[in-house]
């Protein structure tokens, strides 16, 4: 089961999103054509098969123009889903569920999205023993909802931000003068809970990175026989990560080189949506 | 030109993102590795074709972390890119510019991704006289600033929220009983400002739903016969928009069908960055 | 009945009525005299006759303070009150419900106000077939709200804010060298869920206004008889809008020359609020 | 010469008013119209004679939107305008100039509208000793504003929330069994820094009410007769206020009872904004 | 008792203080360790003896976290604590009180330190019939939660803000030239509902400071003699107040002077926390 | 050199902390004492010996007042300070400068204060090898601050918050069933870049936690010999982290046992400010 997160960090967002869409008269199509205390039974189903993420989100949203309504998840975030697979049912006061859909659908399929693609190249790699990580390569404002969906589809967090690990690239590297000098500064100033990791783009660089004791090293578009002489070379000095160019093709034979784990920025900013619809049941 | 929105319109997001970023440390990264005063040139550029949308949020999110930062886009928002073009010189201090990379990475690259996808679909329609348009399936927090990037690839804004205009879907024809009594009802709760749009899903509704004069007809998942007939039959009575089904291999047959707008959900929740690079220079 | 506005967009603007009023050590004078655990039943009554709207204003206002007080409508938004007339009877925490009362009848008494001066000025019209419209001249804050109490009251909303719809304006006519020019620009910049108005200020000015078809024509400051010429003319080729000079005296002769809407700023710029108070009850 | 509030109070005010009129799109009409670059001198200019006050809303509405406008004042808050004269001369972006008139215009005029009736009743009373002072009837969100703008019109402000002042009414004294019992009370809670007020509503309170040393004692719809019994009856031993039943032909003939300062809800809750264009140059 | 702050006061801060603890992954060792449905009974006790303040912060974050848990205080704010003293039982859901915890724990220790070393003071000059009062040297964003802190320790409240009360200080009485001039200015800006406090650094400036009837006066850093010898001068014409130097050593002999209040920013500047845990029951 | 944090990070703070103090009405003795164009001259000196920490916000909180102001610091943070020595000199609009002095004083003087008291429990361990770190026992909202004022008095950071590492408890440990357990599922869930810490209360428990590999294992309250036979035992497999019973007394005995870390809730939840002074100059 996937742990789910603090509805206190998903309910600003919710109502956000809400607010956003409701502008500054409100839903003027329901006050149109719906008595307002009509009721709408309704169920939210997949169009086609995924991985579930997401449906606190739908159930905030839904909870937020209509408090008393119910709702009730027949899946849990992390479970599969085949096309047509109900995810929830609801029963709201039909104006507000009307209003609510699209913020919820927008939210819900998003994150579905992410864990099905994340759940995609977990499975390609199946039985590796590498793990799949995202990247900050997320949406401005979404970034704790969509990391969560990263582990709904069985992936792995990578840094949240800029404060809460070291990743040393190429221009900080610039700014020390060599590698090893950048690791050395960054194991300096890390207190004693913070990682630091070093992206390295060639072999050359690996044994002079490792010297000073990163936790990590990122094998920037290495070729897989270079990741595979990395892993060789590093002899689990330090956690190695495969970096760039990589797809639903390329991930096993990256994960076959003995990479500890592999990041896929795509997982966050090229993701369709998960089709799934708002059915009147 | 792409009109482009004003800052204060966009500089909330950017500050939000930035802050998402930046938690509750900053860059230590930056801090361990570069010098306080170290200045950093460099430059955007493509690594794929696209169309450029966003330039504001890569300015702002810059000087944001560098008030006195010199920022020079040599393309506008709306210009054609080739793969290697540069968009924008930057001459910042050199933590600010790392520090605000990745943020103004993920808006720029986004936007431009959702531009060139639209461009995509407005060339292949080139000539028919229909027009691409979005849809409410934006990011939430982020509508202003996708439907802004529709514009900027040649696409049409739909309605902004739930307010802006009035769109009857299955459900609210649920609610009033007819096609004709949900228009009916609209039209009489529509200022002298506001549009009314009714969605059907075939060409039986067709008659009543001109009933009563709404200024657009949806034609949900229509076939591209019954497309064409609607077109016949309406002769101009009202604005035809097709939604549902649309994708880059349909989208031209749908629009020589005659239809005056084609609405593409993809354009928004389905969307890949463009792929663009900040550059030592 | 009024569709009354999802709490979703009142509630924020009655905590900050709040927070504004409890500054920084809450209601002293309620501390220093009201023991922690009385209790207190009121009732709003009108002091004088007006249209009911804003109820919802109070029920959150006095929730925010007392989660469990019991609040109970006697009349709905859009009803009509005489003098003495109540509103609505609640039950709570003594202290709770004082501090609340001023941010209450703030909001209520304001939003009245503007929903009686509505209806004098449509029945002022009755019968002529032209509504009355607000105007983009309300309180910094509370548009949607003001807008509410104007629906209230009979009227209909005008555009709720610069990015609804198209209205073109003396300037934006110079800026663009002739009225024509200035509808044909803003018709091909409007999406086909987007209006377009024009004002122009004198008859010789309508022909070239109506030759790119706007929806709108807004008349400004017109005679009567320039208003009945401009029907005359116009034939139902657009909605025609007359504004200025508009007052309770002036305004059924405007409607009589046949305008479809009459804009009234003085709806909520000039506007006092209806007198109603909190009894003990 | 009034001293102005500080810009940090004020901008909160005019962005979030800037917000909810730029909505999701900003103003389409300006960039449908005006060309990006245009420039546009204007003025801002009375149509009637009143009294200045927020004249630093208009400059902040109009500096968010083009940071480097040219804002000059010609008068300053608290001056008196006769019909036609000019407050301010502007220079800046076209489009920015035209997206922030109306807010500046509504935060101006409200504000000079509120400045210009309390002068009006400052002016009735000119020569009594009285002191014209507003009330809590301010409008959401608007408070620190409405009253500055009423001691730009020559008032004085009366307590600015629930916390900064004691002030017993009807239900206070009816919890404390009475109205003596209710100021011992208070002034047993009041710090050092704390004024106590006590509203009456008959002679036959008065003694009681001075007995544990108010401040102020507020006679809520005294007669004049009753007042000026008041007066004497008080002899300087607490400041009295009326209230209740003021307008402009009552003021005058309460101030000359003796009483200390009149309180005018109307000030701030029903109070027309002053006639401000703003008028290319 | 001490009157409680509304709970609309305090929800704020315990909310963003919960989102800066929870980050953008939540409590992860929770999610790790602890059976999301696991349910945890716990109590909160004092480890040394203390004054309560803040209890609402406590009920307040867990209860954000587990809207359904039971929260029941054995003591209210003001009561004074053995060592090992119970303060409340909670019963909730495990994940969500652990991981509310820190964020209750800092705010309640917070304010029970400041509670009790108020209390310190208070007791240590008993009987004296001088007050202890606090100052505006608080925290950042706290300063209603710790002057009430300093309430349930049984001191009074200095003003809350700048804008409550005019305190004159030194540059002040430079800018107008002498102690009386400023001290005439302010009472001449001050409404009828606000005091006028001066201080002065010598007995010399003691008549000409008493001239134009001030409120208060400080008496900064005087001499025991002095403040003795400025008590007999004043004779009752003001409130007097000692500041400076002032300790749990001297409070008394300061006190003994006949000084009406004496002001301490050690009690919100320099405070320990009250060593409170929680404990599993 | 300490490095600083961004000012995106501080301006919300330091305008939090103005809006408080200003209130509804701004500075009134400024108002009325302080000529609006008068300018001073000032200097922010030590009262007494500290280290500095917090500048940024003495310059923050005088340009928010008045933008133009010159504020030029003489020292850095990190700096030791004798009694008199000058941290910065400021040269600013009177008003403004006396507005902002207080919120300038209460943040630098509390980070002053905590960087002071940091570098007393460093130096008082020099040449030991061990670190001293803080704890989440930080002032709400101000988290991200004080800890930044720990780096500036030479200490190091423990985690932000809940979600940057794992860091299992007593409480954790018995939903687990044993420590060896609960150290085994928080490797499990923590990603390739998060630590995981244990914490044990005596040596029974030491080998049990160290078989899954955590990064860190807390000594909570163990003697000076327990300490020292936890040192030897480890060998280096973890990070040793000393807590509970840690004060200027008794730490240095602590760190002699050869301990890693040594982390003290004092730094932030018990610290005095450093007396700070702003004098006209």
């Amino acid at each position: 089961m996937i742990e789910p997160l603090p509805d206190l960090l998903i309910a600003p967002v919710v109502r956000a999103a809400l607010t956003e869409d409701l502008g500054r008269a409100g839903d003027v199509t329901a006050q149109a054509c719906v008595p307002a205390d009509a009721r709408l039974k309704a169920v939210f189903a997949a169009r086609k098969a995924g991985v579930v993420s997401g449906l606190a989100c739908a159930r905030l949203a839904i909870a937020q123009m209509d408090p008393s309504a119910d709702f009730r998840a027949v899946v849990e975030d992390g479970d599969t889903l085949g096309p047509g697979d109900k995810l929830a049912w609801v029963d709201a006061n039909a104006r507000a569920l009307l209003s609510a859909e699209r913020t919820a659908l927008n939210l819900l399929g998003r994150l579905c999205g992410i864990a099905t693609l994340t759940a995609q190249y977990v499975h390609a790699i199946e039985g590796t023993g590498a793990l799949i990580v995202d990247t900050r390569k997320t949406t401005p404002g979404l970034r704790a909802l969509e990391k969560y969906a990263v582990r709904c589809g069985g992936g792995v967090n990578h840094r949240f931000g800029l404060d809460d690990a070291i990743l040393i690239k190429d221009n900080h590297i610039a700014a020390c003068g060599s590698v090893g000098e950048a690791v050395r500064r960054a194991k300096a100033a890390a207190g004693h809970l913070m990682k630091v990791e070093v992206e390295i783009d060639g072999l050359p660089q690996l044994e002079e990175a490792l010297k000073y004791g990163p936790d990590v090293v990122m094998l920037d578009n290495f070729t897989l026989e270079d990741l595979a002489e990395a892993v060789k070379r590093t002899a689990g000095r330090a956690t190695l990560e495969a970096s760039g160019g990589v797809n639903l093709e390329t991930v096993r034979a990256i994960a076959e080189t003995g990479v500890d784990v592999i990041s896929v920025g795509a997982l966050t900013h090229s993701v369709g949506v998960l089709d799934i619809g708002l059915d009147a049941a």
